[in-house]
């Protein structure tokens, strides 16, 4: 007899729960070997606080009343709690402060598209380290954590949420317009993205520019070929970029890093370097993170921030397509 | 900065969450090497479908629509789902059926009195073994839990869900008046008790077996002390009680059981043997189980069924609280 779930939730039978315990164990261990100690936050809390961060991520679709009238709502990721947590619990600790966690979320789903309800994040927050040398951390530990899964081909795409932006407003298009762009922009809708450049009214070479910009990804090579293209906020970009990388080939952690001037999150609190998580035998985003220097603020703590996030399900899914490509590999080399 | 969170959730902080995963990964190595395998399911559902185990803990106070309209709920506890899932995955597998779980359930709270409107779960349910043997082999599991959870005073209470149904359909108390005097035993409100059963009418010498019936506890004497009392419900109940207690000793787990003839435990779905897991460091109960034999009939599986759980957060206090106590012991033995 069926008996059936929502759409983008799931069941776990024993033999992959094994294996998920195995995966979260190896990651909490990564996380831990590079100073950052897990926390738990509740699954719910009072959606005006879980609001304060202000942003679109934070408008969870599920939001019900306690006992008392008070609005509660299932949390949609972890940055935001724990924003609220370091907020309220280590705002006078000794910085730089680290933090991991492994904890499931509830986002609203387009169901066709195989979007999760529900999903287990692992990931990281490091709170009061600024610039390159933040970033450069948790992308580090990012690193760490894809070798732990032992996916050596996943590749990490470093871009910068500030690019289009400041690119739109060097070309004067506001608004809601503005918007329309950046969404065709996030989710790499080419055919969108011309014709809402062109209902913008910006000019041909301008539109040619953001087009242009949204392909460019590649080694350090890029970030000249992305200069070429000319403007403030192109130079601005390249400059960050270039530091941060540099930052990360100093630390020797580069290697599986791929600069990426067509990135953009569609989460709304970044800013500066963003990056995210591909690995060629999954058709999904494994995940992804990136600086939120104001967004600690909403929550009355002025602190750069940085962060990362793998969604479990999808790395496990990952590990196992890698697991048996290296076996048909290993059979076919007899 | 305070950004307030719900009553009855809480944030975990590193050191609490270290000792957390110690005492999960202990637990989950008990059920497995006892044969359970573990499982996940949704934290939210169709209302309708967790409806169908229809009893009273099914009924979450956490209620909200998706995008389609359908009315979804977050889970109460993990009994339920894992009928849902068992009906649906396992109805044609092997018996018995040895699953375990680890994981958040939500309930409504009157935050005054401590309650968790969050909490998590550990706990297994032994599937297609019906009487005395599944109730002991369940109670086995739970004791190699204590003990690896380093409980080693902790009691389990050995009661019966039937009794007092079955004593008041004998005493002609009926309807509601039956549910306050039920409500009275579940409380442990004695006073309450006595006032309802007077105005049940029922004659002052079967109120005093009630009354008497609900102090009863201790080792296999109370069996004939209980019977001494009288009546069709009692003697049922006893012999039931002393089949699954002979079971225990014979299994060498019958040390930390107590019978108990006070029991009830307020979740409707259960029948026959039930039980309570108690230590005397903390004041709360730690959890309990027992059978459930009706229950899979309203997921379409009539199968005979058993399980506990227990509240990890109130086992990890207890933990504590006994190691703490056997440090000062031994530093007064020194």
């Amino acid at each position: 007899m069926i008996h059936p779930i929502p759409p983008g939730t799931r069941d776990v039978l024993p033999d992959e729960m094994r294996e998920l315990r195995r995966l979260n164990r190896r990651l909490i261990e990564v996380f831990e070997d590079a100073g950052y100690g897990e926390v738990a936050t509740p699954a719910i809390e009072y959606d005006e606080v879980l609001s304060r961060g202000d942003r679109p991520s934070s408008a969870s679709p599920y939001r019900f009343f306690d006992e008392n009238g008070n609005l509660l709502a299932l949390r949609s990721d972890m940055t935001v709690p724990i924003a609220r947590l370091v907020a309220t619990r280590f705002a006078d600790a000794p910085l730089p402060l680290r933090l991991c966690y492994l904890a499931s979320a509830y986002r609203a789903v387009l169901p066709q598209r195989g979007e999760m309800r529900e999903f287990v994040q692992a990931g990281i927050e490091l709170i009061g380290e600024p610039g390159p040398s933040g970033t450069a951390e948790v992308i580090g530990v990012l690193e760490a954590a894809l070798d732990a899964a032992g996916l050596d081909r996943a590749v990490i795409g470093l871009g910068d949420a500030d690019l289009y932006r400041g690119l739109l407003t060097e070309f004067g298009v506001e608004g809601e317009q503005r918007d329309a762009v950046l969404d065709r922009l996030a989710t790499h809708d080419l055919v969108g993205l011309e014709t809402t450049l062109e209902a913008a009214g910006i000019g041909a070479t301008a539109a040619e520019t953001c087009v242009a910009l949204s392909q460019l990804r590649g080694g350090s090579e890029v970030l000249d070929r992305a200069r070429e293209l000319g403007g403030e906020a192109v130079e601005r970009t390249a400059t960050r970029l270039q530091e941060t990388y540099e930052t990360l080939v100093a630390r020797g952690t580069a290697d599986r890093v791929q600069i990426d001037f067509g990135l953009l999150r569609d989460l709304g609190y970044y800013s500066g370097a963003i990056f995210e998580v591909y690995d060629p035998a999954v058709g999904h985003v494994l995940g992804g993170g990136g600086r939120y220097d104001d967004f600690l603020a909403g929550f009355g703590l002025d602190l750069p921030a940085a962060g990362f996030s793998l969604y479990l399900e999808r790395v496990h899914v990952a590990q196992m397509e890698e697991e048996s490509r290296r076996r048909e590999r290993a059979a076919a080399d007899v």
